[in-house]
């Protein structure tokens, strides 16, 4: 672990829910400071404690509202439902100038999640990138990892694509997976997103149609080091 | 194989690039009749020849024009570059009324190939099924398979995901799939195409970032049987 990466404040907002406690967990472990962010910061605060617990006492784990998650942090982390999406944005966008923002979001219409269904800026990341204007870098990854393997310690059997706005900000996203245990690539250029948010309803559809529970995927013929 | 296979006539449309002829070659062996279809004939007949000699001159496997193969065809397959896709499906949309049409094409847009841009149907399969209207199946799929591997014995290190209007088309489609060698994977409906085209862009881009050749992916956490 190198000094710049354990000054850095993650934020994960939406933090309660699974997918976000799961990588706070996993980000904590690798000494990361995190804030859970949530509409509701009592039940952050009680997520933030789990956590801690979960790491018998160690970690930096602090719960807050949302919008005091993102100004405090230099890497906010979206985990939270579509139907939250814009909100969520839309309360966070004045102190996002110069961040780094990673979207997690997959943009589901129910009832038909295992079908594509893309906002008209063609991602939720897209979405993003509209909504929070310009300074601020995009990522969308960790859309198709479940969130049973995130909180358990075992390998994960399902690697992270990454797409942003920017190199440098997919490299910086490329360490958070790999902090948390996990295998990534870098996927390209943030209208790539689209694939990486659409692969979770193909996985969905897959899950039923084979009766798996978490179906993910592999990259082959490349070697990422 | 069974008799039922062994009767279905199979066209690859633009059968005579690399990736039509991988395929051809794999379906062929594996008993079905194939007519290679190209805008210029004597290309396809010749290309049809080639793969006859790759067989020590067994096979059933006769070039043409792309519309009278596609007429004579129980099953098309388009393999062209997306510069010709849609003056192909104009060229055969009057034969294809009853048939079920396969999409290989991949909407790149030189010479940013490793950036997913759909066309505004969605899909350039989509834009198939706008074009070839109603009574015609469509499906997409092999899109992501590298044709190096199709003309060698070796098996394939990449799954091929199916998404199609119906699932009697895609479970056609994946009888193919297992004809040719392959892993595949019934994925949904064919407004999921889009991942599986978009994805291309993303094996690109993997492919020129980590140095590699043919990435491809795998399904994880799932069993196909």
């Amino acid at each position: 672990m190198d000094k710049e990466t354990l000054m850095l404040t993650v934020a994960v907002l939406g933090g309660t829910g699974k997918e976000g406690k799961g990588l706070a967990y996993r980000w904590a472990k690798a000494g990361y400071k995190i804030l859970i962010g949530s509409r509701t910061p009592e039940k952050a605060v009680s997520t933030a404690a789990e956590i801690i617990e979960m790491m018998d006492g160690s970690g930096s784990v602090v719960g807050m509202s949302n919008p005091e998650a993102a100004e405090q942090a230099d890497i906010v982390v979206l985990t939270v439902p579509y139907s939250a999406h814009r909100d969520t944005l839309e309360a966070i966008k004045d102190v996002m100038k110069g961040k780094l923002f990673v979207d997690v979001t997959v943009p589901l219409v129910p009832p038909k999640v295992s079908k594509v269904q893309m906002p008209p800026a063609g991602s939720a990341a897209q979405e993003a990138k509209e909504l929070l204007g310009e300074g601020v870098e995009i990522v969308a990854s960790f859309q198709n990892v479940s969130h049973e393997h995130l909180l358990g310690e075992a390998s994960v059997d399902c690697d992270v694509l990454v797409t942003g706005t920017s190199k440098n900000a997919r490299h910086e996203v490329l360490k958070l997976v790999e902090a948390a245990g996990l295998i990534g690539w870098d996927a390209g250029p943030i209208e790539n997103s689209v694939v990486v948010e659409g692969l979770t309803s193909v996985l969905i559809y897959i899950n039923k149609q084979y009766g798996s529970t978490h179906s993910g995927i592999r990259i082959t013929g490349a070697d990422n080091k």
